[in-house]
């Protein structure tokens, strides 16, 4: 007998027949004998509409009144969700984040979780019971209903499963689990069987938009093993774990493109100290968020360097506009602005001991033909800017290089 | 300065142009300084959504989910209600039954409140805040949400007065008060500025539908002193409050008719001890509901005797096969059943004190040539059992007998 958590997102709980199959697939469970705790998202529009609702009676409603409305959403869920096992005859409860006992901070509509008291829930476990939990939700110390932001019901799931002690955590979705890349772009794409929480979080942050960098990060501050895969199948998923030394015998995991860059270079930038952190200062008070940053050595006797960094596309306009009227205070010549560019990663736990991976990836581009505009590295990620128009062609050949090789990623 | 606790119901706050409108008026009392507990019911339709949302999933739903479910809606109201007064620039916080400190028992659907603790409600309130707080909904002491069933929030408004020593209690409904009578059947009905709880009791259980009894009640029991008022205009309401000595100059308050009721007789039923209570034995076990009772005195050596009573319409044919499976058990002739007939009754506190009462209805129904078929009393309430063509009638010549020569009713 095992304890699982299980979590379903909105789209999993759309309307009453797909509630009615998240019971069976639940029951299935249950049958075998396994405890069960169950969280689920808002039904999938319920949301968008009650978010239009508040935006007609005020353009920018008060956080702690959406937080309130928002909630409404998940509870909606849950009672739903435990009257659909009712009817397969199956005994199950329904609790509101607060009635879980997940405790938050007060930051409205991005709480964070600070404790979580699941007393509730295993009385209501002990008693026989499947527990259904709303997800995106806890409240203060005070009582104040909050909501947790965007993958929120993921990040109560693993949570949950952190304070119960769960034996398995499941993240069921609409995808089969974590793919080696997008197979959308990559035919020969293939399902990871297991991956790390450091390679999850640096493909989760390169746009894998499988889960929210918080969740995984939250699963890996508490050692929650979790499982990502498909509510629309029977198909196993991909487990996310601490990484393995059996896990490092693959040395990349994953690669990924995100076309959601643009480069920004300035030309010239006076190379004497401080310069680059004005430079940083005001697009950060412009909440402009870089991503990459490379800056070369200088030359000569009036040093002056040319500085890059990457912006959302939607962020360039905004960008270039901030630096025309910084040229005199910063010094620099002029600005480059560039937004077809992409940014192909490659990730791996393994690359920390294995030499010459980047310069398997750069020989692999240049075979390829394709330039790299700048490079960035961290310990278990190699990412280029690369022309947006070669990017697909990019994925495919590194993809064919370092991950259509292995028998099981 | 008073304390006002404010409740507006499911037409009140159907869109959120009538929540805006709501906010105006919330505003008036502001502005003149005025601390405001706003009860809200769920939007128009909203409710009954949930419900078939619910009956989708399963034919008849766990009455605690349905609880959880259900008190979504009033919480959505709260939130929304809460941003329109955002919008005016009032400080305005929202909170669930439980949260506002509604405890009841734990009879789901129709839970009764057992105690009101305040503490949030207060604080807000010496905050500056407009506290607005889900009608419909409570808690119990394990903290499981609860629904309070029909007028539920109705009865949330009064008990919040209660709790919080209101100045005043304002039901806003869309209606303009309790009236003499029906205006849609006597033109000349007049609303009335201040009733009795016991009379108000006596009008709402004849069918007078502005109010649940539970509300009235509750009120009658903790002396709040509350106006139906409506939410379309500024016209004053009606006063409902407790007895005094200058609203007993007025004899008669209101005249209501209810349609709904059929006569059925047993006839020559046995005169001897225990028969009556089997018959209402059976009746009660059947869940019919029994209004008027009759019965006359027998004469001769085996006595018996007509037994008559009222039942609502809807529930004529199962009384009928009831007895007509009892006729040998019971020993009485023969049942007539009368389904074209209403009831007609006068209401008023001041009736204790004056004689001729009865006479004067009972004359003046006489005098238009209407029978009366069944007479019942109480206290302060006649009622008779009239043919259904003719009570239209009746109620008219009866209302102006007694209710149009006051100035004040």
């Amino acid at each position: 007998m095992a304890l699982i958590v299980q979590k379903y997102g909105g789209s999993s709980v759309a309307n009453a027949d797909r509630i009615k199959n998240v019971a069976k697939r639940i029951k299935e469970y249950h049958d075998r004998g396994d405890q069960i705790v169950v969280v689920v998202s808002a039904m999938r529009g319920v949301t968008d509409n009650l978010i239009s609702l508040a935006k007609d009676i005020m353009p920018i409603p008060s956080e702690r009144e959406m937080d309130m409305l928002l909630a409404t959403g998940e509870q909606t869920t849950i009672a739903l969700t435990a009257m659909a096992l009712h009817a397969l005859d199956l005994p199950a409860v329904s609790l509101t984040g607060a009635q879980a006992g997940i405790q938050t901070d007060g930051v409205h509509t991005k709480a964070k979780i600070t404790d979580i008291s699941p007393k509730q829930v295993h009385q209501m476990l002990d008693a026989g019971n499947v527990v259904i939990v709303a997800g995106f939700q806890g409240q203060t110390p005070d009582g104040i209903i909050t909501t947790l932001g965007r993958g929120g019901s993921d990040l109560s799931a693993i949570a949950l499963a952190a304070a119960v002690d769960a034996d398995l955590c499941q993240i069921y979705t609409d995808v089969d689990g974590v793919y080696t890349t997008d197979p959308r772009i990559v035919s020969t794409a293939r399902k990871i069987d297991e991956i790390s929480y450091d390679e999850m979080l640096e493909l989760a942050s390169l746009g894998a938009k499988v889960m929210q960098s918080r969740s995984v990060e939250f699963a890996k501050k508490f050692g929650v093993v979790f499982e990502v895969r498909s509510s629309l199948n029977n198909n196993p998923g991909t487990i996310i774990k601490e990484e393995t030394t059996a896990m490092e015998s693959v040395v990349i995991r994953g690669a990924s493109l995100d076309k959601n860059q643009a480069k920004v270079t300035l030309v010239q930038v006076p190379d004497k100290p401080g310069v680059a952190a004005r430079i940083f200062k005001h697009l950060a008070d412009a909440t402009i968020n870089i991503d990459m940053i490379v800056q070369n050595i200088s030359h000569g006797d009036s040093p002056a360097t040319d500085l890059s960094f990457t912006v959302e596309k939607v962020d360039l306009p905004k960008a270039k506009k901030l630096f025309d009227g910084l040229k005199e205070e910063i010094g620099f010549a002029k600005i480059d602005a560039n937004e077809n560019v992409a940014k192909l990663s490659i990730v791996g736990g393994g690359m920390r001991n294995h030499s010459g991976i980047a310069a398997k990836m750069f020989g692999t581009l240049a075979e390829a033909g394709i330039n790299i505009e700048m490079i960035s590295t961290s310990e278990i990620k190699i990412s280029v800017i690369i022309e947006l128009d070669e990017s697909e062609q990019a994925l495919k050949v590194v993809h064919a290089a370092f991950l259509e090789d292995q028998v099981s990623p």
